[in-house]
């Protein structure tokens, strides 16, 4: 299943940078960062209860807010994209 | 339906800020913004080509992204939300 992660943190701070960054690093292992905080991961349920595990730990829940949006199988169709930054099929190959 | 819209652009630059005040002043006429460049909108066909129309006029296609999910009707099955902010129902009543 496709699984939309969105992430709001305020990276004016160092630590907001510092947790963008590894939550953008656990997400790029299962998907891709399609804008500065959102992320689309081809996940299995096994694979969806690891990955948010390791982003809860690593955000601050007072202080950040993490959204899950569940596309189910035919996400390609739900999805479009407008303006700078290409799209990419995460279940294909890359091209550069 | 509910589209989510996701926003990308560099708020460091005061036209950025500029453009993301409009684009979600745009989008909370039809729905709210969940995070700080997300917003879900409620919309009927006709509005959707309204609201896009009036986005990409707003945004800056060299420099910004925009993003669409469409949803469908079952979408608060769809979505969860964790630590920071508030959910909301854009369907009914926000209780502050």
């Amino acid at each position: 299943m496709m699984v939309l992660i969105t992430y709001d943190v305020n990276t004016q701070t160092l630590e907001g940078q510092k947790r963008l960054r590894n939550i953008a690093k656990q997400c790029e292992n299962y998907g891709q960062r399609v804008q500065n905080s959102v992320f689309e991961c081809l996940l299995d349920p096994a694979q969806f209860a690891l990955l948010r595990h390791k982003l809860e730990s690593i955000m601050d829940k007072e202080k950040d807010s993490l959204r899950y949006y569940f596309l189910g199988a035919n996400w390609k169709n739900r999805v479009e994209h407008v303006g700078a930054k290409k799209t990419y099929d995460p279940e294909g190959v890359i091209v550069i």
